[in-house]
């Protein structure tokens, strides 16, 4: 039973507060045979090699539209782990909550927590809550890790990646960062962007099962947008990249969002957008695939993989001319996800 | 190369200023071939059940007597894993970095937890770098999750405890916490008392390869200190736990000091001291043979689980008085890890 309004720091002692909470909110929310051993730690059996990431989650406000921390937080790490060609399945859970936070934000938490995980067919088998002091933090701050096993009939890696590979994206960029954006305290700019935080391990792991090896890489654009998740692949393969401006999805309000506030759509941040770098052969195949996907409706080629420009992204502008695009450097946005 | 004294904001953007930071200092400190991929996730392989546990430290002060925040985000993962039985191997890492944290400190932190993980030989596969607006947080916290394989030797869980089994704690109780204590600002109290952070995972792992299933529980006594382990233990096995105070060992200048502060060392935390429940048999040569290793010098059996008063911890007191151990309900001294 919770009688109290807010957290504070006895919550976070280890001792029958703490304890309270823990039976009040979350093992009541994700009660699994792993979790409700009440133990420090869970054992799981994994078979054949397994994919790790993990994610600490300080967007801010906590609550945005389309979304909100917790829900952030799992697709983020969800995701993540697809990129990997694995199937997440477990996850563990740690809080940091700032003393003040309304118990009633944190059960909406919790349980857009809890409804995500489900979405995404993992389970929440450990975790951790820790509470400090008011202005030593910023209502909550959430770390997910992800773990799951590499679909054997994949093979996914920037190794893999040839002159004349296709580049193709899901869906619509830059709407979470201009869902965020649009909500943070001092921006005089309204609209009904919504982020696009969803969960991408289904389609991820399906285009494996369907296509193979024929599928040489998955990156997730978050942080730094579209833009940086090229950027960094250029770097790494030391072969360029060419992509075709009027061939990027960008959603009408989004982009003027963009234009107003002066940001490029290809360095706002996403959450739901991925790329794949595929065999030439198959993309027209796989974009038609994709398209049949609700995670994939909007799928289009955006480029491909180059001798010329090695180590760079070039783009083919509106107007036709080709312009470089460079890694990002700091952000126009901090806590994003 | 690193030309700035403060870390801020676009230190997380996901940029160039990210990858330097990540460059000069993350990569540059953990270098492994899992690292080096500079993913968002790593792939590696673990052979039969896998152990897995998370913990976020947000300790303050970042830098105490006898440690800091990173060889504590180390040992502390590695022993939770170490409790469930298994040898950890690879460690996520993932930093909540306030603006304005100096870079002198963040490296003498990452070294900490270079040093660590080499000690305790673990792998920082994977990671994570957020930073917030200062006022959003508190110099740094940090989250480490921590796997390895269950050693298949062992059979660890609260469910092979019987009555007659003993209880043996490996050292010293209360000293991170007093460490901790003395240094907290406000606090009129100087004393030399060192943090006890260690890894535990070598001491627990041989005792499974030198007792096999006579051992039948770990358990560190973390945050809420010995008392919070055994009322937890006891509530969860349904019997009783019997301890004998004369028999804790206990620091005279760490016993002072709790006098001093009217704490009571039963309640104080610590981070190298675990106690372990094993067959009464076996009991004598389990201590004997502790106290031998580096971890477990001063180990000595503290009491034992019985059938009278179930689900509760009942002291010997010094007179030779009994007294309920409760369970800690808030706590005297937040942020303690």
């Amino acid at each position: 039973m919770i009688d109290y309004k807010t957290i504070n720091l006895g919550h976070g002692s280890g001792g029958l507060m703490t304890q309270n909470l823990l039976d009040a909110i979350i093992f009541k929310a994700f009660s699994n045979p792993y979790l409700d051993k009440k133990h420090d730690g869970a054992v799981v059996k994994i078979e054949g090699k397994i994919a790790i990431s993990t994610d600490s989650f300080v967007v801010s406000p906590i609550f945005f539209r389309g979304g909100n921390i917790g829900e952030l937080a799992v697709n983020g790490t969800v995701n993540d782990v697809a990129m990997c060609g694995a199937q997440p399945k477990y996850l563990s859970l740690a809080f940091i909550i700032e003393e003040g936070l309304l118990v009633e934000d944190f059960i909406k938490i919790v349980n857009s927590i809890k409804d995500t995980a489900e979405t995404c067919g993992v389970q929440i088998i450990t975790g951790d809550t820790k509470v400090v002091e008011r202005g030593k933090g910023d209502q909550i701050f959430i770390n997910t890790t992800g773990f799951g096993a590499v679909n054997p009939k994949g093979n996914i890696g920037a190794k893999n990646i040839k002159v004349g590979d296709k580049i193709i994206v899901n869906g619509s960029i830059a709407q979470h960062g201009m869902a965020i954006m649009s909500q943070r305290e001092g921006l005089e700019f309204e609209s009904t962007i919504v982020s696009d935080t969803t969960n991408l391990n289904f389609i991820a792991n399906d285009l494996i099962n369907e296509f193979g090896h024929g599928i040489h890489l998955f990156r997730d654009a978050t942080r730094g947008g579209l833009a940086s998740v090229l950027t960094e692949i250029a770097s790494e393969i030391k072969k360029g990249v060419s992509i075709i401006e009027t061939d990027l999805p960008l959603d009408r309000q989004v982009a003027a969002a963009c234009e107003i506030l002066g940001l490029d759509p290809l360095y706002v941040a996403n959450e739901g957008v991925f790329i794949t770098i595929v065999d030439q052969y198959i993309a027209d195949e796989v974009v038609k695939w994709m398209q049949k996907d609700s995670k994939g409706k909007q799928a289009v080629c955006i480029g491909e993989i180059t001798e010329a420009h090695p180590g760079k992204v070039v783009m083919t502008s509106t107007i036709g001319g080709k312009r470089i695009v460079s890694p990002m450097i700091g952000e126009q946005l901090p806590r994003i996800c």
